[in-house]
């Protein structure tokens, strides 16, 4: 049995979780020419794509019975576990050598179960978390980093080359989650210094705009400071990336170095503040309100600083 | 009584110390046709712009009885104030409307006793320090970030662009060392990160040079992500910038923060790690060298790694 290769207009896609990334990405399949099945626990997020010609189907295996590869971008590890491998789960009705991709940012762990569940069934599956947020999805330009084996990784190179900008293969089951939690690791840490600096900025007199002229573009400069800092300046809180869901990444993060004995004090602060931010009914803002968990830290509120 | 307009080949200008940064950010100035009276602690380190043209003065004091203008870019605090306000300092011999500025990185309330101390002698003083590196010395690309009173500021125009691509006026006496605090908390916790990511990366298995490739161009992307992250990699922890020089500046953000009722617990994280660092002998690597820190943390050795 050898895998069957994967044409628009030939092969057969599935799509499981339709929300702000998920919903972008699936178009952006459709676009390229293939047929869609799709599935969301909630059908209100799923008008626009069948508005688009995706077929509607009303469970996971129902997904999986009409497609060759199913995609997942959904919420949580338990979510994907549930998706994938539940009772009404892709892997019930998967055909042989059919391709399960989990683009969520879940847990490495997970990732292995999966892939060792799927072969079980004579299925491939790849972990793809992305990187580059809603507008990376909306624009295509996201980077996907892909964990499984090598072969399925290259057969599925036309939708990769749909949805994203910048493609690795990163090594086996689990790899792509793995590499999706160096790339939160690097975010917490910047998001703390970022918001630090800002505040350390307001509270010394500084007019942070200028502030900003000064520092971005040199040894100080990041995508998050670029993009963020205005926006906390601008007390701008709107979700380009939930709180909620860095939590959860975070916390898969130190599990998995907590299992590999490597203590990452840094994570562990930022994720810890990213908590008291969920603690003060947050979790549904940005992740750059986290400047909001640091001044009341010390005792005021950013969003009525003077 | 209105301040000289500063003209190559006119305005004799003078430099205190003559270091890896001080001595590229000098000939620069020498380059652009000002005349130039130097000292140095070490008379080593003067040769080399002797040799381009420089006078050679034995005090501080000696500099500033030669020179419209004096340059100050030491290593600590007290050298600062040594250089400036001590027995052989700048201000006893500075001419009535000459302007000192102080270009090492250093306390703001430094800054604002010298400000107070050239007033009472009918001098200017400036605090400019700078972002950028032994590179961005060299190459003449430092960002300046300049506090004090704008008249000078202005006046020394010629200056600053000799030395520097971005230059900016942040505000009263003290505000050029404050945005440089800012920019070195920022960069405290991106190398946190970066370390912490790379061992990660390390301990989960992964190549970390494909990592790189997926992480570097997106949301986690940073100036030290892609500048330094090669470096820990190769086990090069050859200075850029001190680890030494760093800890102080981290000490002066933090006392700062602490005067302003500001709790900043990234930066003390970072602080503390960067002081393990010094505490393992390592004061006199570049910055990169935390991941030295956080690997022994974890009780290995990360050039033994394997």
């Amino acid at each position: 049995m050898t895998l069957p290769s994967i044409v628009p207009g030939r092969t057969k896609l599935g799509w499981i979780g339709t929300g702000v990334m998920g919903k972008s990405m699936c178009a952006h399949l459709m676009r390229t020419g293939f047929a869609m099945t799709i599935y969301n626990r909630s059908h209100a997020k799923t008008q626009e794509l069948v508005g688009l010609g995706a077929k509607l189907a009303s469970t996971p295996a129902e997904v999986a019975q009409q497609s060759d590869v199913v995609f997942v971008m959904v919420g949580f590890p338990h979510d994907v576990r549930q998706v994938i491998m539940g009772e009404d789960g892709v892997l019930t009705k998967l055909r042989s050598q059919g391709i399960v991709v989990d683009m969520t940012t879940s847990s490495p762990q997970l990732a292995q179960d999966i892939f060792r569940a799927a072969k079980a069934k004579n299925c491939h599956s790849l972990d793809a978390p992305v990187s580059g947020g809603d507008i990376g999805a909306k624009e295509a330009r996201l980077s996907i980093m892909v964990g499984g084996e090598r072969e399925p990784f290259e057969a599925l190179k036309p939708c990769w080359e749909a949805m994203g900008k910048t493609v690795q293969f990163q090594g086996a089951a689990g790899s792509g989650q793995h590499t999706k939690m160096v790339n939160q690791i690097l975010i917490a840490n910047n998001m703390v210094g970022l918001c630090e600096a800002m505040l350390y900025a307001y509270r010394s007199g500084l007019d942070p705009v200028e502030v900003l002229k000064s520092v971005s573009s040199g040894a100080a400069g990041s995508w998050s400071l670029s993009n963020l800092a205005p926006r906390v300046l601008n007390n701008d809180f709107a979700p380009g990336f939930y709180v909620e869901h860095f939590v959860k990444d975070m916390g898969i993060a130190l599990e998995e170095a907590r299992r590999m004995n490597l203590a990452l004090p840094g994570l562990a602060l930022a994720h810890q503040l990213y908590v008291a931010l969920c603690a003060q009914g947050m979790s549904r803002l940005g992740t750059q309100a986290l400047i909001q968990a640091l001044a009341t830290l010390s005792g005021f509120d950013w969003r009525n600083r003077t």
